[in-house]
C-alpha cells in the first residue's frame, strides 16, 4: 500500500538499446537498489527506427525515489506526466539555492510556460538560470550568479536529449571508438583528422579551436601550428604564458627554454633566453606592438596577430613573467575562453593538461574534440571528460601535427 | 696578438673534484667551442679538503669571451682581479635592463662598495636589484620591478657558491642519488623520510611546507594530510581550488568528485556533489567560516584552520567556481607563495605539477625537497628544476603518505 | 526474391539489456553494414527477470551473411534452429583447417550427436577440438594439435554464454567499474581486495594464483610476498628468472640488482652481486637444493619450497643466466603456467606485464583479475584482455602489497 | 703502522676532469668510507690534454681495501705496479668461481704473460675466459662456461679503458645529452638520426641492426621499417614472435591483432585475424616458405628474406603460437642474438623493452644506440643500461621512422 507512495511512471525513447540508453537507466536503479517494472517496450524494427519504453520506477522512500528518478532523468527518461520546472531566486551573489540543479553537457530543454525551451550555452556541472520574462533559459557558472536570479532546483521538468552514438559517417569521430592507445596507426589517424579539420571548416563552415601547449614549441611544432592558422584553419587558440613566452623566445632566438628548437641542443644561456624573450614583450608592451614594430616576425602569436585570430592567454601560478598580453584573474580568463569557445564546432587539445580541461569543462556535447598527448593516462582523461565526439590520440604532437598540416597541404592542392 | 685581447684570467676553488665543478667549467667552454689553458691546480690531498683551479679561458671575440665567462661564472669561477658589480636602472615598471643578470638558484653574492653582499631571496631565473644606500641586494621577479630600481647587469663582480654534493649524512638526500624510478623500496623510502620530516621540525627547528594536489583526496590520503597538521609537522600549505573543494566535498559527504573515498565506488549524483560542496563554501563566504560555524569540522582545511596554519590556494582556468578563498589573481597568488616559502627548510610536493613547479621556481638551492608523484616524468621534471637537495619518488601518495604519517606516530611514541 | 537467401532468424536470450547484449549484436550487423529486423522482444519485466528477442539478420550475399552471423554468435545470439557444430580433421600436426572457430574465454558449448558438450579448459583465441567417441570438447593451443585431431570449424553449433555483469555483491569485482585509475583510494581498495582474497581461499576453497615481476623486489615488497606465501594465500607462483634471482640477491646479499632493498641506496659492486646470486643458484644445482643445504634460508622462493607451492619460472631473451629453475624453452613453460593455472578462482598480476599478459592469454573469464602496476597503460592493457571480474590498480606494489598483508593480518586475527 | 697494510698506490690516466673519471674515483672510495690521498696531480693544460693522477688508497681492513680497489678499478685506475691476471678453472660446467671478475661493457684488457690482452666480445655482467696457449680472452656468459675453462678472478691484472664522452663532433650523439624527454624537436632529431644511420652505413661501412616489437606494425611503421631494410639500412633484425606474426597478418589480410592498419578501425573478426596468420605460417612451414610460394609477398618478414638479412625471432612465455620461426628455447635465441650483433656499429631499438633489454646486455659500451619508444620510463631504462653513446626519443614510433625514412630518401637523392 505504502509503497504506492514511493514509485512514478516514466518513459524514455531514441535508439534505447544502440546507444545504451535503457542499460544506463536499468544500471542507475539497480546500483541505487531500486526497483522497476516495463511496462511497455516497442523495439525499433530496423536499425534506424527509434525505441519506445514505459517503466515503473520503485524507491524505499520519498527520498530514495527521488535519487533514483534523477539519476535516470539525467539518462534521457521523462516522468509520463510532463511537470512545470520548479525555480528558485538567487539569495546571495555566487549562491546557489541548495536543491539547485546541476547540469550535464548534453542539449538540455526545460519545461516552463507550457513549452519546451532549449537551454544556452550547455557547459557542465553548472546551473541553468531561468528569464521568465523572454522564457530564455541559460546555463550559467556560479561566480557569474546574482542575487535575484531565477534557478533551476529539483529534476522535475528538466529534459535531457542523450547524444546518438555517431555511425556509418566517414569522418573519424565515428569510426574510431572512444578508447585512446599509442598502438595506432599514427599516419593513417592524421589524414582522417586532416580530412576532418578540412571539412569542418570548408564544408561545414565550422569554427575550430586550438587550445595547446608549450610542448608544443619544444617538440617543434610551432612552425605546424603557425602554418596551420595562415592556413586559416584555427578560428581561436586558447592557451596560456608559456606557449606565448616559448614562440617570441623561438621566434626572437631560435631556442626554447634554452632548447635549439632546429636539433634539440641546449644555448650555454639556458633560461635566460627565455626570461629575456619575457622582457622583450615587457619592453613593447605586448605581443601585438612587437608585431607592429616588426619585433616579433613569424611564429605563432604572429601568425594569430596578422591574421586577426583571437588568442585567450590565461594565467597559471607557474607563469614566468607572465607577459602584458596574460589575463591573470583566472576567472576574467575563464569568460573569455567562453567567448572565443561559441559556436565551435572542432577543439583541438595538443599538449596540455591544465588548458584542455578548462575547455572540456566549457564545451557541449555536440562538438568535436581531438585529445593529443604522448601520455596515455592524460589523453584517457581528456576524452573521459569530453562529449559524445571525442577522439584520443596517443603520440608525439612533434611529429603529428606537422603530418596533419602536410595533409591539409594535399588536401588544398588536390582541391 | 690580437687574440690577447679575448683572454681572462679566472680562478676557482671549492670541492671541484667532487662537486665536478671543473668538469662542468671544461664543458662550457668546449661547448661554446672556446680554448682554455690551466696555469696552476692544487688539488685537496684529502677529502675535505679544498681544490684550486687558475685558467686563462680564450674566446674567439670579445663577445665570444664574455659568452665563455658568463656560463663559467654560473658555475663558481671567477675573474682573478675581482671587478664591481654594474648596476643600470629600470627605466619602466617592470622592464629589466637588456644585459640584466638573470639568476641562478644557488647561493649568491654581488661584490659592491668593496665588499661581497649576500643576495636575499634567492630564486631562479630573475633579476637582482640593489639598494645602493643600504647595501642590500636582494632577488627580484619582473612584475615587483619599479622605475629606477637599480638592475645587476652583465656578469662581473657576481660571485655564485655552487652547492656541494650531499655526503656522509644519514638524512635521505645524502644517500639517495637524484634518480628517481618506481623501482625502489617505498616502505624503506617512506621511514627515511619521516626520520627527515622529524628531525628537520625537532632538531632543526625547520620550517616544513607541503604542496598538494587534489589526486592527494582522490586516493585516500587526506586524513594523512590532516593528521601530519595535527601533529605539528607542516607549516605551511600551497595548493589551488580543487584540493579544498575536494576535501571540503570529502568532509561533508564523504566523496571527492563523487567517488567515495571509503571504497572508491562512484556515487550516483556523481559530480552534482563537487559543485554542492562549492557551494556551500560560497554560502558560508569563507572555510574559515564554515568552520567556525561548525559546517566543515575535519579534513585538511579544518586542520589548516584551527592549528592556524598558512594556507595559499592559487587559482587556475580550470577551476570550478572557485571557492571564494581562493586568489583569482595569479601575480598575487605567487607573492602570496613567496611569503609562505620564506625560511622553509623542507617542501614535500605530493601529487601535482602545476604547483609544484610553480615552488619550484621561488626556491633556492638549498632547500630539501620531496618530489613524489606516481609519473616519473613528472617526478624527474620536480626534480630536475629543483634544488641540490632533491629526491624524487615515484608512488602512489595514497599509500605513500599513511606510511609517513604512521612511521611518525612511531617516532614520536618512541622518543 | 533472391535476398532471402541471405537472411537468417536468429535469437538470444539473457539480461539482454543489463548486460549490453544487445547493443553489441545491433553494433556489430550495423558496423558489418548489415540489416536486421526485430520479430519479438519480451524484455524481463523485473531486474532479475531474463529477456528474449529473435531477429532476422540479412547480409549483402552469403559471405556476407556469414561474416554478420559469425560475429553476433559470439555475442550468445543462436540460430533458431539447432545445427550439429561442423568438425575437420587436423591434416598436419599444429595446423588448423582454414575455418576453424577461434575462441574467446567465455564459457562455451557446441552442439554435437544432439546434445550441448561444454568445452573444458577456455582460452581466448584458440581452436576447439572435440573427441567424438567420449563426446568431449576440449580449447586447444595451435601447438598441441596432432593429425587427426576433430576441429571446430564455422560457427555452426557453437553456443556462447556471455557473462553477466557481476551486481549486487560485496566483493571488490562487483562495486569497481572496468576503469583503472591513479585516481582511487588506495588504502581502502587494498582494504577490500584483502577480503576478496580472504574469502576466495576461505570461504569458497578457491585456488589463488600469484604472477609476479622482479620490481616487486626491487620495490621492497619480497617480505609481503613472502608472507603471503607463509600465510596460505598463495596456491601457485607464476614468474621468471628475474624475480627469483633478485630475491635470492636479497636474501644471500640484502640487495637487488645491487640496490639494497632496505634503504634504496646501491652498492659498489653494483651488479655483480646479481651475477653472483645467479652463481650461487648454478652451484647448488637448483633453489630446491640451496633451501636444502640451507643456503637460502628465506625470501619468496624460500617459501615457494618449504610450502610445497608450484612455482613456474619461464625464461625470456632478457635473462641473466637464467638460473637453472627456469624453464628455457617458452612453449614447454606456456604448458607449466596453464597446468598451475587450472582450477584457479582468482589470480593476482603484480607488476609484470610479460608473465601476466601470458596467464591473461590463458584464463577462462570466469577467473577473477586484480592486475596492479604503476603504469596506467600497463593496467589498462592487462584489464582489457582479461575477464569480466577484472579489476586494475595503478599503484605502487611496493606500498600496496605490504598493506594487502597487513590487512589480512588482522582479518585472521579478528577472525 | 699496521695502516700502512691497507693501503695501495693507484694511478690513472686520461680525461679524468672532462670525463669525471677522477669524480667517480673519489666517489666511490667516499660512498665506501675509505680515504685517499692525492700524490701526484697533472692536469692537461688544454682541452685535448691527458691528464695524471697518482693517489694512496686506504681502507680499514684488507678486506676494505679489495672493496675500494675493485670499485675504483672498474673507473679506470690501475695500481702503480702492474700485476698479473688471476685465474682459476671451472670445476662444473656453469658454474664460475667465487671470485670470478665481473665485466662492465667498456673495452678490457687483462695482463697475462707479460702482455696485455684484450678481451673480446665484452658484454656487461659476464666472466672473462682466457685461452692460456693462445693468449687470448674472451666474454662468456655463464650457461657457455665449461669445466677447466680458466676464468679471471678477483681485479689484479684487469684494465679498463672507460669510454671518453663524445665531443666536437657532427653526429647525433654527440649534441645531445644522454637525457631523454618528450620535449624534443621530433622532426629535427630525427633529421639527425637519419644522417647518422645514412653515414653508418656508407661513409663508416658499418653493420646497423635494428630490435623491434610488434607495436610498429599496430602504430603503422611496418611499411617504413620495410622500406628501411629494402634501401639497405638494415644488416639483422632481433625480434621475436609478435611481430613476424603481426606483420604476416598485415601483409596478408591488412590488419594487426584485428585492428585495419589503414586506418585504425577493428574489423570484426578482431584477434582471429591473428590466428590465421600464425596458423598460415604453420600451414607453409616458415616464413621463408611463404615467401616462396608467393604467398607472402610484401611486409618486414618479406623484405628480410628477399634480401637475405638474418632475422632472429626469440620465443617469449606470452607468444600465440608461436610460429616455427621462432627460436622457442630462449638461451639458444640469446646465442642467435649474439651473432647477429657481431661487429655492429649502431643498434635502433624501436618500441620493445623485452627485446631491447636483452640486446643491451650484449652490447660493447662502443656501439651507438638509439632508443625510441612513447614511454619515458623504458626509453630512460634503456639508455641508462646503454653504451657511452645512447639516445632516447619519446616518441611515437608511428610517426617518427616514417620521417626517418624519407629523410633518407632525401638523403639519397640529393646524394
Amino acid at each position: 500500500m505504502t509503497e504506492k507512495k514511493f514509485e512514478q511512471e516514466i518513459n524514455v525513447k531514441g535508439h534505447l538499446i544502440d546507444s545504451m540508453i535503457l542499460t544506463k537507466i536499468f544500471d542507475n536503479v539497480m546500483d541505487l537498489e531500486g526497483d522497476f517494472q516495463v511496462l511497455d517496450f516497442h523495439i525499433g524494427k530496423r536499425k534506424k527506427d527509434v525505441s519506445y519504453a514505459r517503466l515503473i520506477v520503485r524507491g524505499k522512500s520519498r527520498e530514495h525515489l527521488n535519487k533514483l528518478l534523477e539519476s535516470i532523468y539525467r539518462e534521457g527518461a521523462q516522468p509520463v506526466s510532463i511537470q512545470q520546472v520548479s525555480l528558485k531566486p538567487v539569495q546571495k551573489d555566487m549562491v546557489m539555492p541548495d536543491n539547485f540543479y546541476s547540469t550535464t553537457n548534453n542539449p538540455t530543454q526545460i519545461y516552463y510556460g507550457d513549452t519546451w525551451i532549449n537551454v544556452d550555452n550547455m557547459m557542465m556541472d553548472k546551473c541553468i538560470t531561468v528569464n521568465v520574462e523572454k522564457k530564455r533559459a541559460e546555463c550559467k557558472i556560479i561566480r557569474d550568479l546574482k542575487k535575484g536570479d531565477m534557478i533551476v532546483v529539483g529534476e522535475q521538468g528538466v529534459r535531457i536529449i542523450p547524444q546518438e552514438r555517431p555511425r556509418e559517417g566517414i569522418d573519424i569521430f565515428q569510426f574510431m571508438g572512444s578508447g585512446s592507445s599509442s598502438e595506432r596507426p599514427t599516419q593513417q589517424i592524421a589524414k582522417k583528422i586532416a580530412i576532418d579539420i578540412h571539412n569542418t571548416k570548408v564544408t561545414h563552415k565550422g569554427r575550430i579551436i586550438v587550445v595547446a601547449g608549450p610542448v608544443l614549441v619544444h617538440s617543434g611544432a610551432s612552425e605546424a601550428l603557425a602554418k596551420l592558422i595562415q592556413m586559416g584553419y584555427v578560428h581561436g587558440l586558447l592557451s596560456g604564458n608559456a606557449l606565448a613566452a616559448h614562440d617570441v623566445e623561438n621566434a626572437l632566438m631560435g631556442t626554447s627554454l634554452g632548447m635549439r628548437t632546429k636539433d634539440g641542443t641546449l644555448s650555454t644561456r639556458g633560461y635566460r633566453n627565455h626570461m629575456q624573450a619575457i622582457n622583450e614583450v615587457f619592453k613593447a608592451g605586448s605581443l601585438k606592438s612587437m608585431v607592429q614594430n616588426k619585433i616579433l616576425k613569424s611564429g605563432i602569436m604572429y601568425e594569430c596577430i596578422v591574421n586577426d585570430i583571437p588568442f585567450i592567454l590565461a594565467g597559471s601560478v607557474r607563469d614566468d613573467g607572465p607577459i602584458p598580453d596574460v589575463i591573470t584573474d583566472i576567472v576574467e580568463a575563464q569568460r573569455k575562453y567562453k567567448q572565443v569557445l561559441e559556436g565551435a564546432k572542432m577543439v583541438l587539445m595538443l599538449s596540455t593538461m591544465l588548458h584542455s580541461i578548462a575547455v572540456g569543462n566549457m564545451l557541449p556535447s555536440t562538438v568535436k574534440v581531438v585529445a593529443v598527448d604522448i601520455s596515455q593516462p592524460v589523453v584517457t582523461k581528456l576524452v573521459d571528460r569530453g562529449t559524445t565526439q571525442a577522439v584520443g590520440i596517443v603520440t608525439d604532437v612533434g611529429a603529428f601535427l606537422p603530418t596533419i598540416v602536410s595533409e591539409l597541404e594535399s588536401i588544398r592542392s588536390s582541391a
